[in-house]
């Protein structure tokens, strides 16, 4: 079994609105008009070049403020248990977060965001452009997802967010 | 700036019929038929109840064979100098994958898998369900994505696989 360690560090930060996780609406689609910033560290800032081309990025971030790993966890639209690879729940055994933001603009090496449900001080790791020649699936099963109506989703997905 | 290191173990390993990186299919939309496997190693294996349900998967991966990071890249399907942030190369300051594969069928804790554009023996960090909900953007630009045409980027994106 390879089971060497992979050692890995932030190129950056995300700073946003949320500060308490309860409060932190669970997708970006359940974000909108939540900003944020991230800030890229300035000796990683020309690997930016050419990004603002794109409108939507995935932030790939470390989720660590989420505590011991769980394998089993019901999540936050369903009342059901599933296993944690079948979700998007942060307690994962690697905490990486992964969230598709859209870039609003590019001030040198920070990136002005939209659709942010990312806690604020989160480390960032990495930044890939959404791609819609890639990213984009147009026929897909969604398991448990798709037994969860759009209404529910919207009132248990932004968890207080926009109801203040 | 919090640069502490991040530190994560795999939760298994990816297996597929590519063993050399310059005859992988760069994403799976140009790896379809390319079959493979994620097995999942057994302390994990509760995490994947339910998984079954998804036809689409997000692998997050370790590039474990991507060399040294280059913050300015020239990608696989176009001739012209990008931020590596604004690409999908393996040349990352985190060398972190993200491939969209299809799940075909689960056997307790192996995914079989279609779309494969991972390396044999490519170490597997997380895995997360593919949500039309979440992950289906169906307006966005996609930079200097929008000037390589379809056809370019099927021949160049495939890099031989198909034409054996």
């Amino acid at each position: 079994m390879k089971n060497t360690p992979i050692v890995y560090h932030p190129i950056g930060i995300i700073h946003s609105e949320h500060v308490v996780a309860e409060h932190t609406p669970i997708q970006p689609i359940f974000a909108r008009g939540c900003k944020g910033r991230a800030e890229i560290y300035p000796q990683f800032a020309e690997g930016l070049q050419d990004l603002e081309g794109f409108s939507h990025l995935y932030l790939v971030y470390h989720f660590d403020r989420a505590g011991p790993a769980k394998l089993l966890v019901k999540p936050f639209l369903q009342d059901v248990v599933h296993g944690v690879f079948a979700t998007r729940a942060p307690y994962r055994p690697n905490p990486i977060g992964l969230s598709i933001v859209e870039l609003v603009r590019r001030e040198e090496n920070v990136l002005f965001l939209d659709g942010v449900d990312i806690l604020d001080g989160t480390p960032l790791l990495d930044i890939k452009p959404y791609t819609a020649r890639f990213d984009r699936i147009d026929t897909t099963r969604n398991g448990w997802q798709d037994e969860v109506d759009e209404e529910a989703a919207q009132k248990r997905g932004r968890r207080g967010y926009g109801s203040k």
